[in-house]
């Protein structure tokens, strides 16, 4: 499938084993691909820090305090209990209490600090986890919104769309995974063709299905089939991680059968899991920051820990979604500074666990691509980006709480997302950056604009938006006087119009559609 | 002119002599008003670093050689350029050169680290510098937009308008300066018509009239009849400062006669200089951000310690604006990565030596209150947040680059500084913050809605926007399907139909009506 295995192979055997990678892969998978555009971002700036080393202690204390006292519910799901009873937990009812430290040990034991995520494409291979960051666009919306059709149920040309879209992003590194619902496919039977379409429309990596174990093994089967040979490392035989796939607590501090089930089936296959805690914080978990953060890690933890039972070693990521309800309303708010709180605190607290973090994203609440969403999503990057979140679901194209996929606001969205890689970049102290020389050359009341430092440096100088208008007023006008949104529409529509599809193995494109046809053929479309 | 000249007194001089501050005052100026508003934002949550302590001392060098080998213009000034040969300064024309630590010095030793800045209501007084955010409007615009009338040139009406938004926001503490230009008043006159505004349509502080000498006495001598007697603390006779004024630096390297004569004025009579560097970057200082940030320091430093000269003791604020323009069209660019990296290095620098900070605000390139708007601003929004921002110029209104107040803006803005204010308080690691008990009630697969925790702390809980819609899709369409920009314009038509003016005493007011007629009877309207 790849053109240069081998070099793959040595490269996934050095990160699982010695639990390094980062710049060095990057530049080889760049210099693989003869491409300029990087595959992940590579941080050089801090994070930033919103409580102390006391205080993160005192949260850790605090969710062994929950995993011993209260305890996690394991629901419908009689090998998970066998599993924890026999790895030392309490088991009473489907309660499983956790003596302190145990989870914790459990993780830092066994699972991957960072690990690779490899695409059928090895330049678009993503090392998840370290000082890295990797851009993914929002994930589960039933409805679409663009600026010509309004706000309707999604259908499979727009999930496609949106794979398209999204493998065209210079700023988003992975394909995702459920960028919309195509309602227009039974549930039975669509994840068969999201994850088609994945693999068909684009060569960057992308998340599997999770709503049913059986839906979790096609993603498996398909990988396989896409994968070929390369599916296994040839030098250990050990599964190589393809898919990486969301697996949502159901909290307050519940995981159900359905999420257990998927988790089973990536975690045995080597497949990567993101266990996420999933908050609207007031209702899900307490009012406080403190108190949501401490009950997030101990529902991660549980859930991390719950992989390595099922098979020690496999990747795994600790994820949150947290937000605040309106405790008028009860609605979801977003981009407001208490779940950003969390999220700084979250990101700290799986740095000092040593596993891959996942959060953040453009959330907003607001219906349409306007001020309220871009000011709501951007202050949610702005925190994912200084709080150190490795794996940005939701980045892109996120409205109306999740329940949209907007193509207006992905346009945008993509775009903020290249301006966190340049920020994340952080300061450049060489003597080029001090610029000293080009100080001395100007001097006092001149400009810098012609000077030997300036042209030296101009074009790579500063971030360039490709959806902003800093244009003059006059020529913003004679141009249409355009707002953001309608910019954005022109946007897209440019970019599918010029898609081309990367090339894929037509007995390779055969086999999964054939995959695709047995499969669907044993199934009812009865919605379930 | 206040109720409580006695505490007042008390406060101010222990605010000058021992350089505290802080919580105490702010407690004690909320019970004299009997208000629950913050008179300013006192942050608990830490400061974001980008560089470490070696980075800014090799900043801080280089910012040392600028001053030492290259020197800072000081123009058309014969008496700046005589202080400066009595302090110890090289002096070549106009062209000054600085013995390494001589302006850093000059500054340590008798700048305040913070000051009060006096209203003439004492419960809006706000101490500027240290651990506090004073949130402020945006300053300069020649023009305005609403969604009604659209772009035009500003008026007297317009700053009126403005000032009594300002004074109606919670969010915002301070009136601001030239909230936009009121194009229909003579640029000789209209600085009366603005201070005027301020002092009598608001009660909040606010800056004064820069744009010449003359201007600076004709504002020192309004204070003087608003304040009357409080204008000197009456223990120690010496005048409070109860005006602000930006003085920019024309960068690079120059400070002109008129920003130097103002300065002297302000200076002399104890009133605030803030010493901005205006930066476009790659035109005003080089193409990096470590260059930009120690050319800022420089400037910043050399405009700090004149003040000194002038007046030791006078308050100061080390201010900065830096944006970077298009190295395609020259447009200047907003809330894009390389400014964001700037102001977190001038905030650092600002507490290395011991003076408050300027910067920040809700900047654009936007024409409209659009998703552009709305993503640059809340960049340069949390940048300027994290970074420690004191004084936080341009918060609200700011469109097109500076160009434009936008009334509609204005309101988004103000709602967003609502956010930094709670964001800034941090993290409640307190019994109650940790929620633990909250936890214990509700156990898994329960809600939390209704647990006592949640009773007792939801009123305050989280920050409640006053422009998002957060409501469901359904209800949001059966409420008229609005943007956030129609809703910031109902919002703003709202607060000016409720605006009752702050009372003042009718011989103050005539004296002040006096005082501009007498001075506007003695201009000519020519322009200039």
């Amino acid at each position: 499938m790849t053109t240069d295995g081998d070099k793959e192979v040595s490269e996934g055997t050095a990160v699982r084993r010695g639990r390094r990678g980062g710049g060095r892969e990057a530049k080889r998978a760049r210099a693989a691909a003869g491409s300029a555009r990087e595959p992940w971002i590579t941080r050089s700036l801090p994070y930033f820090e919103v409580v102390n080393e006391e205080g993160l202690a005192l949260i850790e204390a605090n969710a062994d305090t929950i995993l011993e006292e209260i305890g996690i519910d394991f629901r419908d799901d009689a090998e998970a209990l066998e599993m924890w009873r026999d790895a030392g937990a309490a088991i009473d009812g489907e309660r499983v209490r956790f003596p302190r430290g145990l989870c914790r040990k459990l993780v830092q034991d066994t699972a991957p600090r960072e690990f690779m995520q490899y695409a059928r494409n090895p330049a678009n291979n993503v090392m998840i986890g370290g000082d890295r960051t990797v851009m993914v666009p929002a994930y589960g919306p039933p409805f679409v919104r663009d600026m010509d059709k309004g706000r309707r149920y999604a259908t499979l040309e727009d999930f496609e769309n949106f794979v398209k879209l999204t493998y065209m992003s210079k700023s988003l590194h992975h394909s995702g995974g459920t960028l919309c619902e195509p309602t227009d496919v039974p549930v039975t039977k669509r994840h068969l063709d999201m994850v088609y379409a994945h693999m068909r429309y684009s060569d960057k990596p992308f998340m599997g299905s999770v709503t049913a174990p059986s839906r979790a093994e096609d993603t498996v089967a398909m990988s396989k089939l896409l994968f070929g040979d390369d599916f296994h490392d040839p030098a250990t035989g050990v599964e190589r991680t393809v898919v990486i796939n969301l697996i949502n607590a159901n909290s307050p501090m519940v995981f159900d059968e359905t999420m257990l089930g998927a988790a089973k089936v990536y975690a045995r296959n080597n497949q990567a899991c993101i266990i996420s805690p999933f908050i609207l914080a007031g209702a899900m978990s307490p009012v406080t920051v403190a108190g949501t953060a401490a009950q997030i890690l101990a529902e991660a933890l549980a859930g991390m820990a719950f992989t390595q039972l099922v098979r020690p070693g496999a990747p795994v990521v600790f994820g949150t979604f947290a937000s605040s309800v309106s405790m008028q309303s009860g609605a979801p708010t977003f981009g407001s500074p208490e779940p950003a709180l969390v999220m700084y605190i979250a990101a700290a607290l799986a740095r000092r666990i040593g596993v891959p973090f996942r959060s953040g994203g453009g959330l907003c609440a607001s219906k349409l691509p306007d001020a309220q969403a871009a000011y709501e999503a951007a202050n949610t990057l702005q925190s994912a980006a200084l709080a150190g979140v490795n794996f940005m679901l939701h980045t892109a194209g996120w409205l109306e709480g999740g329940l949209v996929m907007g193509y207006e606001k992905f346009m945008l969205d993509a775009d903020q997302a290249s301006m966190v890689a340049t920020l994340l970049r952080g300061v450049d102290l060489s003597e080029n950056g001090q610029a000293l020389d080009a100080i001395r050359e100007v001097g006092p009341g001149n400009h810098y604009l012609g000077c030997a430092h300036t042209q030296a440096n101009f074009q790579d100088a500063f971030w360039r938006s490709s959806q902003a208008d800093s244009n003059s007023f006059e020529q913003w006008e004679s141009e249409g006087a355009m707002d953001a949104a309608t910019r954005a529409n022109r946007s897209w529509k440019a970019q599918l119009a010029s898609y081309e599809a990367p090339a894929m193995d037509p007995a390779v494109d055969e086999a999964l559609i054939d995959y695709i046809k047995g499969r669907k053929a044993s199934m009812s479309d009865a919605e379930h």
